[in-house]
């Protein structure tokens, strides 16, 4: 069976960097948002529309009167949405059959529990993170510290219920992880490098 | 500055397994019980009642009245407990001037602050747990799953209380560790190995 590692990371943790970092190291294929790309291809959607899908779940969406009456849901929206996570489940074990991989976020650790992953969570202190953010800001972007921990917040809101809702698990517990790696104030050149050292043997 | 590890670990999670092997890998000091007979030796207390302050938070002994008053607190158990509590994060901190060491329990990831500890829980699902517990049972033990549960809640409850009320944090927070370790279904002796050689960089 291939080596598949899952990255669950919060938003500014460093999560993807470490990722990438840790795929180089071990040469192995990585994908992000190159499963964004393929879904584009095999859908009729666009790529923008596909990462705005998947950073949601579609409980917000159902209209009001779907919780009142428990009547079967039919929103085209919503089987949208369902169908597309379908479609990336199915994306995501043909890549972890074709060789070793890394992958980041996606439900990867639940989608790819027949593959036994090594599920890593990537977490970080608030202000590291509004700091990484910072950093990383495209050029002419400038927000205060309020405005990057409200996105923060906002971001890893809808990831926690995305997750919920396909898993039916809580995002942030550690029990769905084999290894949950604190970020702060950590390099994550030299953090990756480590695990590289233990996940190649 | 020497390396010091602290070990946070769930109770029937192999932490104190892995803190001992990490130890014994690493060629380092290593501390539990050996704390308890230290602070007999300097206090006039035993081993065993040692033990029992230490997992207990004051708290619960309050009398009731206090609560409603506010009068300032005043129980020959409660300043007793304080007092070792104290000279055990002073021994804490001769040990980890004394030599590299891993250190487990204790609030010892928040005594060694000054020490920048590398600190790692040890974490597992309960019924791993249950099986650690049942495997290590002394002989002629014989408790039920719900026994052993029951009893894992209870010392849990407590370790928890007790880091609460010393540090003023959650203990199953992860912000509190660099590294969270999930042991469900894994070999520690394997697992401590992985890691030594991390740790020995």
């Amino acid at each position: 069976m291939n080596k598949v590692i899952t990255i669950s990371r919060e938003f500014g943790s460093g999560g993807r960097e470490f990722a990438r970092r840790l795929a180089d190291s071990l040469n192995i294929a990585y994908y992000d948002r190159e499963i964004i790309s393929e879904l584009a291809k095999r859908t009729n959607l666009t790529e923008e529309y596909i990462h705005k899908l998947g950073e949601h779940s579609p409980a917000p969406l159902f209209p009001i009167t779907v919780g009142h009456t428990m009547s079967p849901v039919t929103s085209g929206l919503w089987e949208q949405q369902n169908a597309l996570f379908i479609e990336q489940a199915n994306l995501l074990k043909e890549l972890a059959q074709k060789s070793d991989c890394i992958i980041v976020g996606r439900c990867a650790d639940y989608c790819l529990k027949e593959f036994k992953p090594l599920k890593i969570r990537i977490y970080a202190e608030l202000d590291s993170r509004i700091a990484r953010c910072k950093a990383r800001a495209p050029h002419g972007e400038s927000l205060s510290d309020r405005e990057y921990k409200q996105r923060i917040n906002e971001i890893d809101k809808n990831r926690a219920k995305y997750y919920q809702f396909y898993t039916g698990n809580k995002w942030s517990d550690p029990l769905n992880y084999d290894l949950c790696i604190n970020t702060t104030d950590k390099d994550i050149k030299q953090l990756a490098a480590y695990f590289a050292e233990i996940f190649s043997k």
